[in-house]
C-alpha cells in the first residue's frame, strides 16, 4: 500500500514564510489572493490528490495502458477520476481567466502539480500535457485559433500533446520529416510519423489537440525549417464540437519500464487538417514556450516523487522492528528496535529529507520568477524573472529529477527485500521516476543548455540573477553567529561554483568540447549551491521563530537539524564536483570511437 | 536486441597481466593449470553466455516466472539452457573434485561468472544459489551428508538454496521462528514459513536442497540460538534417488521489478524432514561460509551487468545518429553525427568503463585470495589471504553493484527516451541490477560489517592486508615520472583513506553511533581508493608494454586514457565523502522520530 499525505505545513512555510507569498498580490490579477484562499487551494488539492489519484496509482501501474485497433483505454478508474479532477477545475486552475481560468500564480500551482505528482505520476501527464500545449497556443497563436481551441483545453475537455520526436530523432530535431503541404484556405495538410506522444491517444477526453512540428515545403534545412501547427484528433463541427475524424492515427503504445498508466503514443499523421501557430519556420520558438514550462513541471515531478518516496521511507522505518540501536535498545519491550534508529537508515531518510525540502524551496524560488515575469506591473521586474527562469530551467529540470530517482532508490533501500517486490509500491517510484531524467531533453542536453546557452546569453546577465542575491544574502549574514554554520559552507561552495563557472566561460570559449565535457558535473554543482543557498535562507527564518513559536517549534528545529545535514553530508560534493571539472576534456575525450 | 560478447581481452589482462596466473600453478591441485587452458575454458563461457543464456534475457524478463498450485515453471527456454549448462560441465567448473567438481580456481571462474550475470542475470541465480549451498554444506557437514548431497548438487541435477528470511525477519535473523524438533532417529522435523528464498521451487532439477535456519527446542534466544538444516524437497530413496516428497512447499512467487525469470519464492516447512549442518545452535557460521561467497558472487553480478549495460551504450552511441560534434561535423557526409561525439556522451561511456574494468580488476584481486585462503600449502599466505577476503567481501558487495546500478542507469541515459522502453533492453539492466544492491546483506549492512567488524578484528590486521601492498606499490613508484598522473592521485586519496580510518576507530569506539553514521561513505571512499590502486596498477602495466606491444598497443593506450579518466573524473569523490564522515553524526542523528 503507497501512502502519501500532502506535506501542507512544509508548503505553507515555502510560500508564505521563505517566499513572502503576500508579495503576490502585487502582481496583475492577483489582488485578491490571500493566505487563506492559497491554503484553501492546497487543502483541496490535498485532499483531492490523497483521496482520488493515491489509490489509482499502483493499480495504474500494474494493469497499464491498452491498446487495440487505434484505441487506447486507459487502466480502470482513470477517466472517473479525471471526469473528477475536471470537474474540480484542477485543469482551469492555473489558465488565463480570459479562457475560462481561474489565473492561479505558479507559486501556488507547482504545489499542486507536486501533490499530483506524488500521487500519481501517470495521471499528471494528461492534464500536464493540455497545460503546456495551452500555453504554446496561447503564446503564439493566432487569435482565431486561440478562440476555437483554448476554452475547451481550459476546462480540459479536450487535452493536448506535443508531438515533436520521430524515430530517427529526439534530441537533434533539425533532422525531423513530416511535412506539411498548404491547402489554400489557410489550412495545411500534415503527414508523417511520431514517437513517445505522451496522452497521444486515450479515453479521458472527446478530443485532443495535438502541437506538431513539421516541415513546410519551402523550409530550410535543419531545425531553421521546422514549423508548429495545431492537428486536432476530430476537427470541429459547425457549433464548435468535435466533428470528423481527422487524419490522425495511433499505431501502438510502447512498454515501459514506468509511467504505465500513461499512454505513450506512436502517432501517425495521414494527410490529416492543421493550422500553422506563429510564424512559418519559426516552430522551435514556439515549441520552446512549451517545453520550458514543461521543463519545470518535469522538475516538480522529481520533487513529487522524491517526496512520495520520503514519506514512504519514514512509515516502513517506524514500524520494521529490526536489530537494536548501537546505542542500546530503544525499545526494550518488542522483540527489536524499528530500523529508525539505526544511523545507516536515518542517513537515508535525512538525505531523502533534505533534498526534497531543499527542492521545493528552489521550486518556490523559480516559480515566483514565473509568476513576475508573467504578471509583473514592472518592466523591471518582469526582466530579472525572465533570466532567474531562463537560468534556473535547466537546473531544475535536471537536478529535481536525478535528485528524485536518487530518493527513490533511496526508499527502496529502506524498505530492503520488501522494496524490491510491487507489494509496498515503492520500485513503482523508481520506475516512474527515472523517465523524468530523460524527457523533455535529457538531463545531459539540460547542462548543455545551462553552459552552452544560459551561461553566455546577455553577457552572462541570467547568472547574475542567481549570483547577486546569492552573494547578497551571504554578505548580509556572515556577521551572524546563529547562521554561522550555514552560512560558512555557502560561501565556501559558493565560492566553488564562482571558480567552476569562470572556468568554463574562459575554456569554453576557447573550445566549445571543454563546456561539453565539464556540463554535467557543473549542473550539478550549481544545482547544490542552490539547495544550500535555500537552506541557508530557510535556516535563517528557523532561528529568528524557533524560540517563539510555540507548538511549532518543532517544525523549525527539524528545519535547523535538516540544514545542517545538508551542509555537512551532501553539499560536500560540489569540492569533487570542481576537481572533475578543472581537469579538462582530455581524458573524456582522448579514447578512439573504436577503442570504446 | 540486447549484445554482449565476453571482454575476453580485458580477463586475459586482469588475470596473466595484472595479477599473474603462473602463480596460481603454485596452489593445491592446480599444477597443470595454464594460461592456455584457462583461455580455453574463458572461450567456452563466452561462447555459451553468448549464444545460449543472452538470447533468453529478455524473454525471461518478459515471461518471468509461472506459479501455479506449487509448481514453478521458469519461462521458455530455461530448462533446455539449463540443461546444456549442466552437460557442459558448468555447473561443476568450481567445485572439489572430491565430489566430482573440476576444481577450477575462484581466479578463474568468477570470470565465468561475471560473463553468466552479464548475458542472464536471473538464470545465473539458479547455479549460483546451488553452489552457495554446495560451500555450506562442504565445510560444514557431516561426511555422511557430504557424501548424500554434494555429488547431485556438484553434478547440478540437484539445486540449492539458502532459507534465511522470513516475514518479520531479514537482516535481524535473531527473530526467526522456524523450529527443529529432533525426531530421535538423528533427523529433525522443521516447520516455519521463509520468503524471498531465490530458487526455492522450479522445473529445472529434479531434487532441490534446502538450507534452513531454525530453533532447536533448546536454543538460546537470539542469533545464537540458530542452527542450520538440509531439507530436501524430495526425500533419497534407497538408492540415492529423489524419492517421497518431504513437507515443503511453495505457497507463491513474489511479483518483482526485476529478475523475473528468478524464482523468488515463499517456502513452507510443514513437518519436513531435515538434518543439522554443524552443530547445534552454530548454525548462523555455517551460513557465512555461504554468504560471504554469495557477497563475493553478488559483487560479480554488478560488475556483470556493468559490462552488458556499458557495450549496450557504446553500440547505441555508435549507431545514433543526433546533432554535430562540438569540434564541427565529424562525418558531414551523413545527416548528423553518431552520438558517441559528444563530450556528455563520452563521460558517460568512460564512467561506465571506468568503473566496470576498475571492478574487474579488483575481483581479479578478491578471487586470488579466495583461492590463496583455499588452497596455498603456505599457512602464513593462508591467513594473509583470508583477512584480504575477509576486509574486501563487503566493498565487493556493495561497492560493485551500486556501480552495477550506476553504470546500468548510464546506459538508459544514453540510449534516451529509446532506454525506458522495453525494445532495446537496457532498462532490464537497471531493474535486474537494482537487486543486488539489496540481497545477501543491503549495501548499509555491507558498510556496518565493514566499519564494525572488519576494521577492528584481529587488531585491525586485516585493514593491513590492504594498506600495506598499497604503501608499498606508492613507495615503490612514487619517483617514476611515467607513473605521476597515477600515483599522485591515489597517494592523496590513500591519505584520505587513512584519515578516515583513523578517525572512525577513534569515534566509533567511543560511540558506536558514530561509525554507524560514517560506514555507508566510508566504504565508499575504501572502494573508489580500492578501483584507484588497481587503476595505477593497470597503468603501470600499460606504460611498460604499450611501446612494444605491436597490435595490442591501443589496448593498453586505452588503459591508460581510461586510468586517467578515472584519477581526475571519479576518484575525487573521496574528498567529498571524507567531509561527510568528519562532520560525525550529530546531524544525522539528532532528530526525533516522531519529526520525520
Amino acid at each position: 500500500m503507497q501512502v502519501y499525505k500532502a506535506p501542507l505545513r512544509d508548503m505553507r512555510f515555502v510560500l508564505h514564510e521563505l517566499h513572502g507569498s503576500a508579495e503576490l498580490t502585487a502582481l496583475e490579477g492577483q489582488g485578491e489572493l490571500s493566505a487563506d484562499l492559497i491554503d484553501d487551494v492546497l487543502e483541496q488539492a490535498a485532499n483531492f490528490t490523497e483521496t482520488v489519484l493515491l489509490p489509482l496509482n499502483a493499480s495504474g501501474d500494474l494493469e497499464g495502458c491498452h491498446y487495440e485497433n487505434g484505441v487506447v483505454r486507459t487502466p480502470q478508474g482513470f477517466r472517473q477520476a479525471y471526469d473528477a479532477f475536471r470537474e474540480a477545475g484542477w485543469n482551469a486552475a492555473a489558465s488565463d481567466p480570459a479562457y475560462g481560468g481561474q489565473g492561479l500564480p505558479a507559486s501556488v500551482y507547482k504545489l499542486v502539480e507536486e501533490m499530483i505528482c506524488s500521487s500519481n505520476l501517470s495521471f499528471g501527464l494528461y492534464p500536464g500535457l493540455t497545460h503546456g500545449a495551452y500555453l504554446a497556443l496561447r503564446s503564439h497563436g493566432s487569435q482565431e485559433l486561440k478562440d476555437a481551441w483554448l476554452p475547451k483545453m481550459v476546462e480540459g475537455r479536450w487535452s493536448g500533446t506535443m508531438c515533436l520526436t520521430e524515430p530517427h530523432c529526439g534530441t537533434d530535431l533539425g533532422l525531423l520529416r513530416t511535412r506539411a503541404i498548404p491547402q489554400g484556405d489557410g489550412s495545411y495538410s500534415i503527414t508523417g510519423s511520431k514517437i513517445f506522444i505522451s496522452a497521444g491517444e486515450h479515453d479521458l477526453t472527446e478530443n485532443i489537440v495535438h502541437l506538431v512540428l513539421a516541415r513546410l515545403p519551402d523550409a530550410p534545412k535543419g531545425i531553421k525549417g521546422i514549423s508548429l501547427f495545431l492537428v486536432p484528433k476530430f476537427l470541429q463541427d459547425a457549433d464548435g464540437n468535435p466533428g470528423p475524424r481527422n487524419g490522425v492515427s495511433c499505431s501502438g503504445i510502447e512498454h515501459k519500464m514506468g509511467i504505465k498508466a500513461s499512454a505513450t503514443c506512436q502517432i501517425n499523421f495521414d494527410a490529416a487538417k492543421g493550422w500553422l501557430i506563429g510564424e512559418p519556420h519559426k516552430g522551435m520558438r514556439a515549441m520552446f514556450t512549451m517545453m520550458n514550462s514543461e521543463r519545470v513541471s518535469v522538475g516538480t515531478q522529481g520533487l513529487g516523487v522524491a517526496e512520495a518516496a520520503y514519506q514512504a521511507a519514514v512509515a516502513y522505518a517506524r514500524e520494521r522492528l529490526q536489530g537494536r540501536s548501537l546505542a542500546g535498545a530503544k525499545y526494550p519491550d518488542r522483540p527489536a528496535d524499528p530500523i529508525i534508529v539505526h544511523p545507516d537508515v536515518r542517513r537515508m531518510l535525512m538525505t531523502a529529507r533534505a533534498y526534497t525540502e531543499g527542492c521545493r524551496a528552489l521550486c518556490g524560488w523559480v516559480a515566483r520568477a514565473l509568476d513576475e515575469h508573467e504578471l509583473s506591473p514592472d518592466q523591471q521586474i518582469r526582466t530579472a524573472a525572465e533570466d532567474r527562469v531562463a537560468l534556473m530551467t535547466p537546473i531544475v529540470k535536471a537536478l529535481f529529477t536525478d535528485l528524485g530517482f536518487e530518493v527513490a532508490n533511496l526508499a527502496v533501500q529502506t524498505y530492503g527485500g520488501h522494496g524490491y517486490i510491487r507489494e509496498h509500491g515503492v520500485e513503482q517510484y523508481v520506475r516512474d521516476a527515472r523517465i523524468a531524467q530523460i524527457y523533455e531533453g535529457t538531463n545531459g542536453v539540460q547542462a548543455l543548455d545551462l553552459v552552452g546557452r544560459k551561461m553566455s546569453s546577455n553577457f552572462g546577465r541570467p547568472l547574475r540573477s542567481f549570483f547577486h542575491p546569492v552573494l547578497a544574502f551571504i554578505d548580509a549574514n556572515l556577521e551572524d553567529e546563529a547562521l554561522a554554520d550555514f552560512i560558512g559552507p555557502l560561501a565556501k561552495s559558493f565560492g566553488t561554483l564562482q571558480q567552476a563557472t569562470a572556468h568554463i566561460a574562459a575554456n569554453g570559449l576557447r573550445d566549445p568540447e571543454e563546456a561539453g565535457a565539464a556540463a554535467t558535473d557543473y549542473l550539478r554543482l550549481f544545482g547544490l549551491v542552490a539547495l544550500g543557498y535555500m537552506w541557508a535562507r530557510m535556516a535563517k527564518i528557523a532561528v529568528g521563530k524557533r524560540e517563539t513559536a510555540g507548538a511549532d517549534a518543532a517544525f523549525y528545529e527539524a528545519k535547523l537539524v535538516t540544514a545542517r545535514f545538508y551542509m555537512e553530508r551532501l553539499l560536500p560534493q560540489t569540492g569533487a564536483l570542481w576537481s572533475a571539472i578543472r581537469s579538462g576534456k582530455a581524458s573524456t575525450m582522448a579514447l578512439g570511437e573504436d577503442r570504446f
